[in-house]
């Protein structure tokens, strides 16, 4: 097997207790089990030392961290452009749900149309490090069509796993990259079991977020950037949709090591947003407890987790920015959809504005207050779900190819 | 009626009795009617010296060219990002395909996923500069969905008129950016005529392609970034899929002017693809007579144009190229939609990779040579269109959330 040395990580660590692991083909802590989530460490001296002294001359995309990222750099990048997604101050959207300035930062604009892309294609770094030809995941959809596309872009053979509620366009678009999809009538939960248990079987990488310990350090290259392209104006609050825990987690040891390396002063809070119908993270949170598995039912389908894998990580990384959570109901999000499109110029997907919702939410509680910033991280396009899009959207006027007709109509 | 001076631009000429006008408010030729489109002149003295000596010091999008660009400068941009698209170089897909050297440029990059982004820019800009607080197209759908994008991003009031074949997926996008949408029952071209039937009527500002001067400018700006992107390794071939002839007419002058400014010093021949079922431009290209408007029948709605405007701009850009022109059916549309995605990464609409199946063909009748070096427009994404995506892609496996499932379909 091919194994190429990783010049700033030192090891893998894991976040309940502590003990230390070579930076392998790994998953999760040998003691705590699938709990066990493994946090890869780096030497911030030696990666800041040499990151800082080069980034200025670099091509704008996630890979311009790279030594903050657990790839080997002997390796070819996928040709891909990741990251690097665009900013917008969005004043009409500000004012409308009551904020000064607010920022909204279009992950939809990534190669596959969402977030996960940034965490893809670290995977397939991996796998292809680590001498697979195949890789595999779980996912609601936006990772399945992720990984698919990566994969088609790097060579590799992807397997998806995805649960009977995936929407059509998400399914379309990972078919047409051609990965092999696996429907699996059952939840969300089997579907992930069911993908590991199949990549033991034959031999597949498991890029599965959350126990597969380099995937987050992808999603982290969201708060990187966002500490780089604001560092004018750093934003007071950082809003992000929760499911599975990987993406405010990630982003938030992003913005921490920013803050280590000096980018940066301070890091934002976090402010986690879940769906009211997919909320065990909130729960856990609140009421200081261990996470309980729940039921899920919103609309917001990349959201919908209810044994979330990666919660210790998202609620620690809350907590250490001061941060607060929220939830939303289908309604708020549905109108954060039409808000955000209209007076923001961005088209999201149910869990893509998510965070807008919860965001209007936060200051109508007295959370975030009118005077303060936030950017929210818009994680993934709505043409993914149109079918939530058409609950949001209002109605064609028909018109017959005549004048009088459009006068009628007006 | 507020007006502010174009600092580089010198008239308004008739593409085909060359008559000037001052660039204002102002559509087709007096004297030729529709027929005489109009064609923005420049002072490339002045616009040129500007340009070369700022260009490095801004921020990579399109308006990086605005001395090319028929904008005031003193009217905000649109906060979306647009433009400066990434050029990919594809090696498995040359290969497939059959040639040594082949890119890929993903418009579909753009903020409402397609091409259609670049014009639509512009034209919000010009009804702003004109004084107008409506806006109004007939689109197939793409620059539709842009206007749709634009116009909520910048505050206008948007009408769009759609033929009544417009897939769902852009209707919706458009829809949920708080367009009023008008379903003409009938062609295009009938929706065209009732769409400038209503500016006049209504008093909106008409940003139809074709008929608007302006627009074609804006599509330009993928030539000019062509031009600069690839200033070290110029393709010989640029690759367009064609409709209205705007899109090819457009990146044909960019390319032009970017020589006559000296960032390149050659011309790519310009491919212009046509699909079988709607190719009335390739017709005339190959008589050398006048145009003669057609029916159309093709999946691929963006270039299912039987009465294209601009095909005297499309003919001269590519002939004034030494390029050619090609037909190609919709199994060919839709096995490049396959390899476009599996072997480049890159998951396009049917128009949107009908530059990549035209390419195959050329290649095939020796009209390209394998030895030559290609560049592909990708002008828009395929999560528009998934009904058509649907037929390309293969089938789900279903399984039960068990191992021996998976077995057992293996």
């Amino acid at each position: 097997m091919k194994f190429s040395p990783l010049q700033y990580v030192t090891s893998l660590k894991c976040l309940i207790c502590g003990k230390e692991y070579t930076a392998d083909n790994r998953f999760t802590c040998e003691t705590c089990g699938i709990q066990g989530i493994l946090d890869v460490q780096y030497d911030y001296d030696k990666a800041g030392s040499h990151l800082t002294s080069h980034i200025s001359h670099r091509v704008f995309d996630h890979w311009r961290y790279r030594e903050l990222l657990p790839i080997s750099h002997d390796i070819p990048l996928p040709h891909l452009h990741i990251g690097w997604t665009p900013i917008y101050d969005v004043p009409r959207l500000a004012k409308h749900i009551g904020i000064t300035k607010l920022y909204l930062k279009d992950d939809g604009r990534n190669p596959t149309n969402s977030f996960k892309d940034r965490a893809s294609s670290v995977g397939v770094m991996k796998a292809i490090e680590f001498g697979f030809k195949e890789i595999a995941c779980a996912s609601t959809g936006n990772a399945a069509s992720s990984l698919a596309g990566l994969s088609a872009a790097v060579g590799l053979k992807s397997f998806i796993f995805v649960p009977k509620r995936a929407p059509e366009p998400k399914l379309t678009q990972l078919l047409i990259f051609g990965a092999t999809v696996l429907r699996v009538q059952g939840t969300y939960e089997q579907a992930f079991d069911l993908c590991g248990e199949a990549c033991q079987k034959f031999g597949w990488y498991n890029r599965s977020s959350g126990i597969n310990p380099y995937l987050v350090e992808g999603k982290k290259t969201a708060g990187l950037e966002i500490a780089e392209q604001m560092s004018k104006n750093l934003p007071d609050w950082v809003v992000v949709s929760v499911g599975d825990g990987c993406t405010i987690g990630g982003i938030g040891k992003g913005l921490q090591e920013m803050k280590k390396l000096g980018f940066i002063d301070r890091v934002p809070r976090l402010l986690g947003v879940q769906a009211e119908g997919a909320k065990p993270i909130y729960d856990a949170f609140y009421s200081c407890n261990d996470l309980i598995p729940t039921e899920t039912n919103t609309l917001a389908d990349s959201i919908a987790v209810g044994t979330p894998r990666n919660w210790r990580r998202a609620i620690k990384m809350v907590k250490e920015s001061f941060g607060e959570m929220i939830t939303v109901n289908d309604e708020e999000i549905l109108e954060a959809m039409r808000v955000t499109a209209r007076l923001g110029g961005v088209f999201g997907e149910p869990a893509g504005v998510t965070g807008v919702a919860g965001l209007q939410k936060a200051i109508q509680k007295g959370i975030v207050k009118p005077n303060e910033s936030a950017l929210v991280v818009i994680t993934g396009n709505g043409l993914k779900d149109i079918q939530s899009a058409k609950k949001a959207a209002g109605e064609v006027i028909d018109v017959e190819p005549d004048l009088k007709s459009v006068e009628e109509k007006m």
